[in-house]
């Protein structure tokens, strides 16, 4: 490599290295941190899962500037163990319910560390053929696992694309639903485009149509209601949209949601499409999290509908195995994306691309050179197969539901929005839960805001939570590749112990 | 973990697995892995260089759809053997020329394989305050490194952050200038926004612009030339900015590129600089490759002027040893990054955000979930260390020292455009090159693609291409980590060959 040769700096020096990619080097420290993160998630459950560190604790720790000399991989593993570990907030731990998983696994590991040493570039077929076509042939295998219609599929004319995130995702939908819109209605149109979404759906929207230049007068956030579990009602959003038109708007974008961040409420995605239908209105159908759980025959009917979409994301990284990022994205037109994406210089012009036969999928995403993500999805849909994929997801929801029971049978509980899939959210009150707090807001929220810390303090569980419909909810996410039904008891028996604490300490209302 | 336990279709399936994470499993099959990529290291250039695959090639070899029971891994990494490898273009191979490198090396990798081992996803700073901190801490390293100015660095009131890309970073920037342009003159002013750069800045720009909602029509892209060795004019973009200016246009943000990646060109900064300032103009300094240079202090110089720049990026998965994807960003104004980019969903809400003593990632880049990525910028800090990362660049710039002489020294080629840093910008020409192409453009133009395209057919090496002032030019980038003196040497001879061959072949003009 002639890369690090001597320097007059490092004449004499010991620690002076010759080539930073030595293949025998490689295979000795890769060792080295194979038993590392190997012996990480063996001691996992001795951390606290959520770290407990002060802001600013790491700056104390780190010198102030990086060093002149090469440090060696054994120093850095120390620190790491020394500094850096009680630091993380541990999303692997069999412990951790908060949010939603980010659930790792083996064969997701495997696969994210072969195309780390692979390390193409693949931001069309030509710089590394293989990454465009695993990437488009899993996506067909996993757009039949969901039983997505044909048109979402390579095979039917349509296709799926990996990208980081379900943020990336729904801004190069927007863009493209936006140039679409533009196109036919004229660019001096701009500031009258409208987007909707309901007061559930993700942050993602929001940020994705700020971005993408929508006038902020112009986001709706349709209201959803307890009645009718946080789900976008059909006709509200009919109602909503006539009023723009009438307004001289034009609506050009909805995002529905399968399974919510909040509480997994539901859109109902078919007559949401035929709202949308009616208005020309494009729409995406985020289901981040729960969308994996749509591979058990028993869970697709929640995407039921879809063929009157767009657009389809799920997280691969959220609860199926594959580690961060991997974002899937199916359109059933590709061109919408390309014709807003597509970028063509002179110094990525090759003989593939003139031939028309080939993916590039730099023009199905923000970013020109993208990683190799293809990789770790296949060897996960391999090392699990279809089977244990969905026996992965259903010990989760079973767990759940466990959970779930454990809450209603304790009565100073209550589980506060339906069950779907593999989150509870539940709460705490003072009193028994058949009387109404309509009164004492503020006092059950302060209360159930104090549990929550107190668990989490304890570093014994990490749930996390949030607010519906003005009340404070303690969320319980089980999804974690290590949790086994005895976390979900043990964690359960902590919130009681701690809400024995809780009601103790203070005399409520 | 409860997760993969059996169920009625897998009993009795000796295949059927136990946990995905199991530490033990973990550890075997790691090992297998880090020996794979080992033997793919120094097999590496027993494979041709640019993958020889036709369109297609792999839906032929894998199966219609995905496994329903479990595969070994041992079956899987032969397939990754058998098929993938083939269709893959050895980007670490150290005959690989093209584009610009994505240098990988061994601290890299580890960092990367940690972030994924501990997979956290580091929205904000209480997800993960290890991952916010380190990256902090990082940025100012690195900052320092380059020298830049204090107040792009935490230390002085600016900051930097790890994003994928610089498509992303740059999206970011024209969001971040767009609505503090807009707050300022009035949101009705969208249409009449203006964005320059030059015909020579990265399509990046211009993507993040249309994404952004940018009229296409007011884009610019400034006319650069050869005897400004392509670089952009400040008085033509005085010119561009006042013309547009009196025609009732608002320009707000300008594109500055240290090394171009068609030729390597400069953006004079300073100068560009100040015809921003008298236009209130955001300059994002684009020094995608060529900014890891400029942690020489012989090379510094490029980068003059940036105190005048609001936002600047250099890509470290490049040219800097750093596992591609990891964009560093810098910014003199956190805040206005943030005004456009933040969102305060109550599922997130915490403590520590509201104490203000902590930076929220999420807010500075458009994506919510994060990967760990300063981890592997740390460990490549560490590893190599400030004199080591120096000797890496100096040797690559050497060696394309020498490749420039050896092409110099055939008075058949020319060098086409001054080599800045480790690209070499040639082409051969069909007599001696004191003789004008000017009117045959088209067959030299020809001839350079034929010899290229039997070059890189060849397996060999692999160089690419651009078009600059109508001229078709090859190029040689150095870079990738395992790049020694010999390989320079020999791809040179193989250009030589292929040219005698082309010579004898055509009988041109």
């Amino acid at each position: 490599m002639g890369s690090l040769k001597l320097d007059h700096e490092l004449e004499n020096d010991s620690h002076m290295m010759v080539n930073p990619l030595d293949p025998e080097e490689f295979r000795r420290q890769g060792h080295m941190l194979i038993d590392f993160i190997a012996d990480y998630y063996q001691n996992i459950e001795s951390y606290k899962v959520l770290s407990q560190v002060e802001p600013g604790y790491l700056k104390k720790l780190l010198p102030e500037s990086a060093p002149y000399y090469p440090e060696s991989i054994e120093t850095i593993l120390q620190d790491v163990q020394k500094y850096i570990i009680p630091g993380i907030t541990h999303w692997q731990s069999p412990n951790y319910f908060a949010y939603f998983p980010s659930s790792g696994s083996t064969a997701g590991f495997l696969g994210e560390i072969l195309s780390t040493g692979f390390n193409v570039v693949g931001f069309n077929w030509m710089s590394s053929p293989a990454a465009t076509e695993l990437e488009c042939i899993v996506m067909d295998w996993l757009g039949e696992m969901l039983m997505l219609p044909k048109s979402f599929l390579f095979k039917g004319n349509g296709g799926g694309v990996l990208q980081g995130t379900t943020c990336e995702a729904i801004l190069c939908t927007i863009a493209a639903a936006r140039d679409q819109m533009l196109n036919q209605c004229g660019s001096e149109k701009m500031e009258k485009l409208v987007v909707y979404g309901s007061d559930q759906t993700h942050s993602a929207l929001q940020k994705a149509a700020q971005i993408a230049g929508i006038h902020t007068k112009n986001f709706r956030t349709i209201k959803t209601t307890k009645s009718n579990s946080f789900g976008l009602c059909p006709n509200s959003l009919r109602d909503t949209v006539r009023a723009d038109v009438e307004a001289g708007l034009v609506p050009f974008f909805l995002c529905a949601t399968v399974g919510t961040t909040s509480t997994n409420a539901i859109d109902p995605i078919g007559p949401l499409c035929e709202v949308a239908k009616d208005f020309n209105v494009w729409v995406h159908v985020d289901a981040a999290y729960a969308g994996s759980a749509c591979i058990c025959p028993e869970f697709r009917h929640f995407i039921d509908g879809i063929e009157g979409a767009n657009s389809f994301t799920l997280n691969a990284h959220k609860w199926f195995l594959t580690t961060l990022d991997c974002c899937c994205l199916w359109v059933t037109d590709p061109s919408a994306l390309i014709k807003s994406l597509s970028t063509n210089p002179e110094f990525l012009r090759n003989k593939a691309t003139d031939s028309k036969l080939v993916v590039d999928y730099k023009d199905w995403q923000i970013t020109l050179s993208r990683r190799f993500r293809a990789m770790k999805l296949w060897l996960v849909l391999r090392s699990y197969g279809v089977a244990n994929l969905r026996n992965f997801l259903r010990s989760h929801v079973k767990m759940a539901k466990l959970f779930e029971e454990l809450v209603r049978n304790d009565n100073r509980f209550e589980v506060i929005a339906p069950r779907n899939f593999a989150l509870v959210c539940f709460r705490v009150l003072p009193w028994p839960n058949n009387i109404s707090v309509a009164n004492h807001v503020e006092p059950v929220n302060e209360l159930n805001k104090k549990l929550l810390e107190s668990i989490n303090e304890s570093g014994n569980v990490y749930m996390s939570s949030t607010v519906v419909d003005g009340a404070y909810i303690i969320r319980c996410a089980i999804g974690a590749t290590l949790t086994e039904e005895r976390h979900v008891i043990r964690a359960w028996k902590v919130i009681q112990e701690h809400a024995d604490r809780c009601f103790t300490q203070q005399k409520l209302v």
